[in-house]
């Protein structure tokens, strides 16, 4: 885990008023318990109400909690003009999303200009006992209002 | 598109059966609205609750609808005494989730006694215009009660 | 599928050019045996130096035509004095790598001015039967040397 | 990391034959540095050979490196008599692959009777310094020859 120097000295504020901002957040009961430069840890409590047929929490809920902890980790890095959107990720379940609360964890691997790298890990906690259920990759994106476009580098790959 | 031949002759009352005891789907307000062997379709109203900072769905509802119809699409093809996990999908998000209602059709790509490989697209209806906003490819297993394993075919791949 | 505009009227040679220029290319013995806007098809003959331990292609040189499918035809749309490099990519193995002639097929799910979503399907020709035998679905960037930024559209998403 | 116990107390040589058995491996002149039960280092040369059009290796060929470290870091928590093959993996790309050397370290994540999955990083050595160059999270099936089937635990998930 590397450190990070954010570039918008506001970012915990940002940070936060962006996830206050979200109703779907709200909705889902999913609060942020963590929050540094390229990190994050959300928290939600069990709710039968986004359950699936064996009674545990459904894995597209589960990918929301991962994906806004990627969002949020990433949003920590950008700039204060930045809007945040995300391109893409990929969700592995380890394990039934059964328990009384759920964690997730997003660190950003490699920030960028235009585009930010994180990974994302869900732990279910159930009888005094947490147990890793999802894990997260994904890709997030800033979207600026003015600047320069991604410059070539000297050394590119397709 | 390869027409599909269900093992269970009740795909149909399974399928919705399945469907229907998860109370993820009712809070979120999505139903079947097509379903065949190896494909289904549902649709899902826009509910300001589950919405991000710009008012549209949240991407991780959308997966919740993305991950369902390939669930569904890859349980029509189960033996009737299987139950079904997600193992893992990859979304990709090509547009905002903006729209009155949103649509979720999922196709089996491959079926096999073991693992289920699916293709899904979402659509949102907006303003009298269909777009494509987000497309997932999974892998679905069957968990079967009693059964005999895997068998290494002739030929295996690493 | 949709028919898409070329910007750059030379892509024909700009995106020969650019797959002529990969040594990879030539060394795993791939070629382009069909190119349009938006849409190629690469081809593979078996080579027993590229096998695993069941004598199937490497699901890794099957990932590099797949993947080289994907960013020439994501490559086909974008402007002439575009870079193109790889975001990331998933790949599923749905059989065995096994035949005497393999075809990547790749179209663009949606060009944009930074990145291109697209599709890909792998087939192995064997005994008179094709059959397919991996998907992609992949994420392409374009690096331009100098021109607007990503602009923040109306609505975004995180 | 956990601390991972073999099935196979042959383990050690039977990762190293399966890998030896690989032709792509010798032709890309991957070799193992590293192995212990649930983890494992490959190492590769760099080869003008499977470079693209920037003269960096091609995503196709780290790709290969880093499904085989997966491969071969889950084939050591499988039993005696399993066969290995690869369901699906997403490849991020996360810098250019340049370098002399390049190294692949996978660890499995959590071992299943049937599925096991991993996550595997890519290194660069380029003039004194190790770089990131790319992650993939993969999905590994067991096959065997003669055994239960998979078996519903008591709680499972759509």
């Amino acid at each position: 885990m590397v450190a990070f120097e954010p570039k918008n000295p506001d970012y915990r504020a940002a940070a936060m008023a962006m996830f206050a901002a979200q109703p779907a957040m709200h909705t889902l009961g999913i609060s942020i318990v963590h929050l540094a430069p390229g990190e994050v840890e959300l928290a939600m409590l069990h709710s039968a109400a986004f359950t699936q047929q064996n009674g545990f929490v459904h894995a597209g809920i589960i990918t929301a909690g991962l994906d806004n902890a990627c969002g949020v980790a990433a949003f920590t890095l950008m700039p204060r003009e930045a809007d945040i959107l995300t391109v893409e990720f990929k969700t592995t379940l380890l394990a039934p999303a059964r328990g009384a609360r759920f964690v997730f964890r997003a660190e950003v691997v490699k920030p960028g200009r235009t585009l930010t790298f994180c990974e994302a890990t869900a732990f279910a906690e159930h009888e005094g006992k947490t147990t890793l259920i999802a894990s997260m990759t994904g890709t997030l994106m800033a979207m600026l209002p003015r600047a320069a476009a991604p410059q070539a580098p000297a050394a590119i790959r397709a």
